[in-house]
Formats: structure tokens, sequence, C-alpha cells
């Protein structure tokens, strides 16, 4: 039935009122929310496993992901976020294992991938919105459980003589700890390598003064004084926030309007057409018509207004497309509209100090880091009515190649141009701090100087090839021929091999802890996943909680 | 038979006269040595392929790194060596497919790593040792060929209508480029990622000013000059060389004395245990007995020199174990011998500006790399008797961790101490340029420096668990079953997921192009190399030659 609503894809739209896992609480006069897991055991996000232990699967963590983004938006006045759980000693047990055995491979690694995104979208609220995460650890908090504490900026845990902190992946399931546990041990939380050994191949966890001596928690606090701790470290939490004190109203995000049908994912700024084919999904992306008149207008329009909406909706589109089209193996970018509008938009952001702002910029910045990270061959075209301006021209710097029509189709349109701005220079950095340009450029910083230079400039294709912001400059009649050939070329090699080089050509220069985690810890599990000794018959996360040992091939590679 | 020669184990030692693949050439006058390469087609390290068209194998890199690390000690003069080829319009295929098709996944990843290692050596060669590296091409640079090209620090290409540098492994082989090839095009030769992601995915490569223009290669040169444009480079090569003029002899690099059993391997200072029950091999490396009186003791000396022989043993050791021995899954690290006499070793080498003191003090940095990069558990026992001090406690600081006895066994004993010194400061740093110290208290200065402080002072087990140096401390009592159960229980895990663990713990930290090449291009290869569409029946590393294309589940990861 044309137009019918497929149900294979996943939706990472929820709210509040639907959450199944968390609850979210507000209080307004403390600035502090708290997000409380009692998961529900039945709510898994398909069926085969039960969410008992807090121990959670994408569903879960689709919620946290609302929740992280709408107290940023929502409830602009927070200033500390508590995260912790109502069961009775008991935070969260991790992914549920169960949901892991029974997945495929490729689920398995977008998992682990929108797991992290998320963690570091916590990450960045905290540094960033000046929404400071605390975990408060009212149990133990194993496996994934103890990765969602260490994004937090802090971690209190209750000291009951029984309650610990564990990764117990490496002994119990031959998996590494595969939401960034390792890497925040070390880089985030300086605890000692040797020791960061010893806890990791600890089954059975670390409590009380150990775990704090061991710098694996900031603090420990008697049950009796566990909820006065909790509060104490909030409050300071949220004094110690650098987010500008605002009594203004936050922004509703009303649900995002989204049509799919079985080859198109529409939205107001956003429409996904799929070519399986071609085994392309192309993306286009619709400029605004006019930017706000001002801040008032900005906010008065909320989440209708486009930069928010748009960065909403293309964030979605790449979720959807990474869980439900994995044989859509190239991403083909196209934006459509004025680019003078795009830039006025940028301006009025860029050029404020207002939370509001700073927050769409924020979503902008993240949501181009998960098109960095995702594993399919993306190519910009940039051909006439197109707006690859500022905050889209970095959708074009995010493809692996840019493709620019050096002229035009019809007579009586303008070629394309490509014009720079601020947006480009600074706000939006990739996960490893620096510009997309930086890291085109690399070395390069004359390059680079030049095309930041060239500001402003619309830039045709033979001024945009002039300064090597673009790959190739077909002409009308090569056009065709070039795309379609370049289709063809990426859809004939080996899937596995185009995911490891983007990846090793995107996460390019300096790293960082975010790209450690996105790019070498994602490949370490890519491999361990894949490997008898995990997921073989006789592996430990398909032989985990039948009483039988796993049997491992002995030999180190 | 007892003390027999075990086949199994390759042996990494060669030298010039027996090389059957590389020609080394030196002149003296021009402080110019060129190293062509004509591999022999009947000279595989193991039967079963042909080396054609100076594709390698193993052996072929068992020669290379012996060269470039005797150019450095038996060639002071030398300012720069030429990379070059004896075939016509080849220079180097890259790895011989043949061999990488009927490899074990353990031994093509093992290749990998040592190629890499020796790529580093040119690298380290170049910067700290003034030998500049130019890779002459005569003809096509293909693959590993391309990249063995990349270590150098220039690059000329001859321009004769249809040699080209070249990438194929994406669109021929389904694999990545195994020898840092990606990273270093975009962060040492700051070509842009977009160009990269077109080079990389074009088989037959990219020629003359094309290949310019892109930064490819640094020059070109038709063929009637290219014997001369080779020799202009060469000269401004060693004009640049910042290794300080000598007319010393150079110290001759004696085969290593190395005695096999089934069980043992034993050198003059460097002993190996195989406990095949327990999966251990224990190192036990015995201190100098005395420094050497002066310098022109340690150049008298040469190659019989401690500190020079025993970094070789260890080096070669290391090598052996990493190919012959893969279930021996964690290394005992010991030492014996009089702490005293290695400080006074370490001074003598760290005190001057003398050539052989410093390359002898970068073949150590390079060893313990290797240790680094090894994917075995390392754990240092610190025992009465022991020599952990300067240059052998970054041994201690190289293992996952450190177990040090507080107390005796004997009463006749003394206890045994960790003395720090100079070379924990800075002449040994690890692959990404921290000292192996920094790393292990990441942000915690205090900790670093506190450590730092304590140089020169004997430090009993109380006294450096106080200082975080070691991670336990058993009495000896506790000692054998500590260890034993340490042992036992590495043995019990996963060795994928240790390997994994171990990896993402020591890249603690900030990271380098060679971190990125060792900690992350290792792990996407693992899973690339074993993923069907490269290995598999229908896999591209499968059918490579057969004239059928691969097959590939198209599914993105």
């Amino acid at each position: 039935m044309p137009g019918m609503q497929t149900s294979e894809r996943l939706s990472f739209a929820t709210s509040p009122e639907r959450y199944r896992h968390w609850r979210m609480e507000i209080d307004q006069a403390a600035a502090v929310a708290t997000l409380v897991l009692e998961t529900a055991p039945d709510g898994g996000i398909v069926p085969g496993y039960e969410l008992k232990k807090n121990s959670y699967d994408l569903g879960v963590y689709i919620e946290l992901n609302d929740a992280v983004q709408r107290l940023r938006f929502s409830y602009p006045s927070v200033r500390a976020v508590v995260l912790t759980s109502s069961l009775d000693r008991m935070f969260c047990a991790g992914a549920n294992i169960g949901m892991l055995a029974q997945s495929a491979h490729s689920f398995k690694v977008n998992f682990c991938k929108y797991c992290n995104e998320t963690l570091a979208a916590i990450e960045d609220a905290t540094s960033c919105s000046g929404q400071v995460y605390l975990a408060a650890l009212n149990g133990t908090a194993a496996g994934g459980g103890y990765e969602l504490a260490l994004a937090c900026d802090q971690i209190l845990l209750t000291d009951d003589g029984s309650s610990v902190v564990a990764l117990p992946e490496v002994p119990l399931l031959g998996v590494l700890p595969g939401t960034g546990g390792l890497t925040r041990l070390t880089d985030k939380r300086g605890v000692r390598r040797d020791l960061a050994d010893v806890f990791a191949t600890t089954a059975e966890g670390i409590r009380g003064e150990r775990a704090l001596a061991w710098r694996l928690v900031d603090q420990i606090a008697r049950p009796s004084e566990f909820d006065a701790a909790t509060r104490e470290l909030a409050k300071q939490s949220a004094a110690r926030s650098a987010r500008a004190v605002t009594d203004g109203a936050g922004v509703d995000l009303v649900p995002l309007n989204c049509y799919e049908t079985e080859d198109t994912i529409v939205y107001a700024q956003v429409r996904v057409e799929l070519d399986r084919r071609a085994a392309t999904a192309t993306l286009i992306i619709t400029g605004p018509s006019a930017a706000p008149a001002d801040l008032a207008d900005l906010h008065a329009a909320g989440a209708a207004a486009w930069p928010l909406a748009a960065a909403r909706e293309l964030d979605d589109a790449i979720s959807r497309l990474r869980f439900a089209e994995p044989e859509l193996g190239t991403w083909l970018i196209k934006t459509t509209g004025d680019p003078a509008a795009v830039l006025a938009t940028d301006e009025l952001l860029a050029g404020s100090d207002d939370w509001l702002a700073a927050e769409i910029i924020g979503l902008w910045k993240r949501t181009l880091r998960r098109l960095d990270a995702t594993s399919r061959s993306l190519i910009a075209l940039i051909e006439p009515g197109s707006c690859f301006a500022g905050t889209l021209a970095e959708l074009a710097f995010a493809a692996d190649r840019q493709y620019m029509l050096d002229g035009v189709f019809d007579d009586d349109q303008d070629p394309a141009v490509l014009i720079l701005g601020p947006m480009n220079a600074g706000p939006l950095p990739a996960a490893n701090g620096q510009t997309r340009l930086a890291i085109r450029f690399g070395p390069d910083s004359g390059a680079l100087g030049a095309a930041v230079a060239a500001a402003g400039t619309a830039l045709t294709a033979a001024a945009a090839a002039e300064l090597g912001l673009i790959t190739s400059a077909p002409d009308d009649l090569d056009w065709p021929d070039e795309v379609r050939l370049l289709v063809a070329e990426r859809a004939g090699f080996s899937p596995d091999a185009l995911t490891g080089m983007e990846a090793n050509l995107r996460y390019a220069g300096p790293e960082s802890a975010e790209t450690k985690i996105l790019g070498r810890l994602s490949a370490w599990q890519n491999w361990i996943f894949l490997r008898p000794n995990a997921s073989g018959p006789t592996g430990a996360l398909r032989r985990y909680g039948t009483g039988q040992r796993a049997e491992y091939d002995r030999k180190r590679v």
C-alpha cells in the first residue's frame, strides 16, 4: 500500500509522558533536574528479553537521549542534573545481555554508537551548556551502567557494604566495555592504567573506600546519608555551573512531523529519498525562507524555528537510516534554498549570547558529529538552487567528497555558489575540537587561511575548486555520468573496507577522548564482537547465563 | 631431542651478505646509502607464493628492518638513505597477495605490525638520527609499496607516462592499506581528505603531474633525468641532515647468539622460559655487571656492550615470541643484577652527545615501543636480586601491572628496590611522545611530579606503592599465590578481549600518527581481515587474481 508507514524503521522520537524507563523530575527552586531509571522489564524495544535490574536496550537510551536534549531546550533554568535509580541497591546493570546475544552484528555496533553519542551529549551538556551531570549511584553500577556514570561530571556511590562499580565485560562476556569506559577511566578520571587493568578484570567490581581511593568514584556516602549527600552535591554542581541564570521560558520540543513511505522519509525541512537499486539515500535539506527578525522572533517560533527544526529532523533521519537501511551505502547530500537566508540565520545565532541560540548551535554541532560517525559514504552534491552556506556548508565538509556543478542545467538558473561564514571557523567543531576546514587542510595552514579569508564571498565552482573546497567541478554535460559512476563505483566496493577507510580519513588530525571512542573503540568492538570467542556457539556472549563456561581459542592475535 | 633447534620459530636475524631481496650500497664520499629492492621470486619466507614485481613478505621486511638498524650503527657517516628498485618501471607492488590469502588471521595481523614498526623505524632514523630517507620511485609504487615511500621524508616519482603511486587495497582487495597509508596521507603529507578518498579508491593509481599536485609525491622527473634528480635530492637530504658529522668507525652488529630449545630461548643477557601449561613466557633480563668506564670503552666493546646487546636480544625475543608462541598469552618480566650498574650505564649514555650513545638509547626506545604494541598481558615481577632501575624500570612501566615483593624470600636477601632515573623522564618516550610515567599518571600531574622527584632513591615496595609506581606489594607468604592466581585468571579470559583492553589502556592519553597506526588501524584491520567480505570464500582477498569478482554482503556495519 503506497504511503504506508513502514514498521521496520525504528522511531527515535519520544517525550517524557511516553517514557517507560525514566522519570524526569524538575526542582525549579533548586535548578536541579533528576532522571530516575526504572526500566520496565516488559518494555524492550523488540521482543525476546526482559529488562531486569535496570539493564538497558536501545529504547532506554532513546529516552535518555530525549531527556538530555529536552533539559537543554525546555528547562533553561536547570543547572544540575542527577542520574539515579529507584531500584534497591541497583543503579544500572548495563546493556541487557540477552538483547546483545540475540542481536545481529550490525545492530550491536549501531547500538553502541548511539549510546556513545548520548554519553557525549551528556558531557557536552555539562561542559558547553552548564547543565552539570551527577551520577548518584544508589546501588551497583555495572558495565554500561558504570559507563553511564563515567560520562557524568561527578560520581557518588552508596557505601552500603555491597554496592559496587564494575566493568565485568572482559572477565564475564569476552568483549570490551563498549561505551568508552576504558578511555574515560584513564583520560578523564586519571585512574592509573594498572589499576584500570585490575578493575576491568575484576568481575565482582569494587566498592566503597577502595573505589574512592582508585578514583573510580568521587565520593561515597552511607545509605542513611545518601540522599542528603546527593542534594548537597547537586547544589554544588548547580553553583559551579557556568550557565547564565535565566528565568525565560523554555522551548517545547514538540513531536517531529515525519511521514514515511517505502522509499521516502519526509519532514518539514528534510526529505530523504531512497533508491534501492542504486543503494543510495538522498538527503535534501531545505534552507530557511528568511532568518528570524530577531531573538524575540526566534524564541516565539520555538521548535518551529528553522534552525532548530532542521537540525532535529536531520538528526532523526540519520538515526533512522543507520538502523533501518544498512544496504543503502551511499548518502547523497543536497540543499535547496537561499544561501543569504542561511547566513542571516547564522549571524543571528552566532552573534548573540542568548541561551536558545547557543543551544541551537550546539544541536547542529552534535548532529554534524553524528554524520561524521555514520558508516556510509557521504557525497555532497552542490547544484543550482542549493544553499551550501555557513552551517549548511558544514554538511558538505562533513562529506567524504564534494561535487559542484560548474555552470547550470537550464539557462534560467543561476550557478550554484558555496559561501563560508563564521559558522565554518569555530562554533561547529568536529569531535577532535578542530573545525572541519582545519581537518580538511591538515598541516597546510596556508590553504586553511585562504579558505577562511574567503568567508562571505559567493564562490563559484571554479573559485571553490581553486581554494580546495570541493573535490570535482563537472559541467552540465559530465555531471550525470560522473555522479552515476561514483555511486556505482561505491556500490561495488567492500562495505567494510569503505567503513574503515572513511573512519580513518574523517578522524584525521589530532585526537580527543571522543574520537578515540568513536574512531578506535568502535573498531576494536567491531572486531571482538565478530570473533568466535565472543559470538561463536561456545563464545562468552552466547554462554553467559547458561552456567557453562565459554571455550576460547587461546591464540593471541 | 633436548636442546634441539625448534624450526617453527622464525629468525629475525640477518645481515647484508645474506640478504636475498635488498642490496645495500654505501657512497662514503657523498654520505649516502642506497637500498635497492629486487625481491627473489623464489625467496619467500615460507612456500606457496612467488615474490614477483617486488612484492614482499615478512622476509623482505626482516631484511629492511636489519638494513635500517645497521645503517644507524655501522655507518655513522651516512646522512641520507635512498630507497629504490632495480626492476623496470616497478618500485614495489606491495604485500604479496598470495601470501596474504594463504596466511592465518593472526599471522596477517602480526605481519602488518612488524611492517608498521619498521616504517616507524625509518621515520625515527630520519627525525632522530639524521639519516634522512628518500624514496626514489623508478616505477610504480602500489599498496604497501607506496606506504613504504610514505614513511620516507621525500618521494620522487619517475614521470614516464605509466608509473603510478596507488593504494588499491579498498577497490581491489576489500581491505585497508595496512601500513599507515591513510594516516600518513592526511596527517603527515597534508593530502586533503576528499582527495585521499579519491586516491584510495582509484585502483589504477595516479601518475605524474597530478600525483604532484595532490601532494602524493614531492617531485617528478623524466626517466632520462631520474638518476640525476635522485642524486641531487639525496645530496640535499644529506645537507639537511641534523646528524653531527662523524668520521668515527661504526659498530658491527655481529649475529646474536641465540640458543633455543622447546621451552627456552637463551641469549647472553636475555633468557626466556616458556611454560605451556600456565600459558606464560618469562623474560629475564640480566643487568650489566658494571657500566663502561667511559665512551671509549663503550665504543671499544661495540656490539658486546651491555646496553646494546641487551636491547638487541630483547627486541629479537619479542618478535620471535609474537609469531611463534601465540598461545602464551601472559609474559612475566623479570630482571636480575645490580641496579647501580644500570643507573651508571644510563648516566654514561644520557650524559653525552656521542652518536653511539644516542643510537643505543634510540634502540631501547624502539624496543620498548615494540613491547607496548605486543598483544600479550605483560606483568612485571620485582623481586629481590632484580635491577628495575632507570632504563630497566621502563620495562616495568611498559607492563600492564607491576608486582613487587614486600620483604624477602630468604633472610640472606636484600629486599627488592625500584629506582627511577633520568631515563624515566624523557629519553625513552612511548609512541605518543609522552613518557610512560606521564601516561601512567595521566591528568594527575601531582603524582607524576612526586614520582619524578623520587629519582635516585632506592624505593622499597612500601615507598613504591605510596608513589603509585606499583600495582601490588604482596609479602613472601602471599607472593606465590598472588602470582599464580593472576596467571590463571589471565589464562581464563578471552584473548581477544584482553588484546583490545590492553591496547586501549596502553595507548591512553594523547595520540600521534604512530599510535593511530598501531592502536587504531590495527583494530580496523583486525576486523576487516576477519570479515567474509575480505576473507570468506567469495571475499575479495580470496577472489583476487581468479578473474572472478568478489561477492559482498552489502550491509554497512
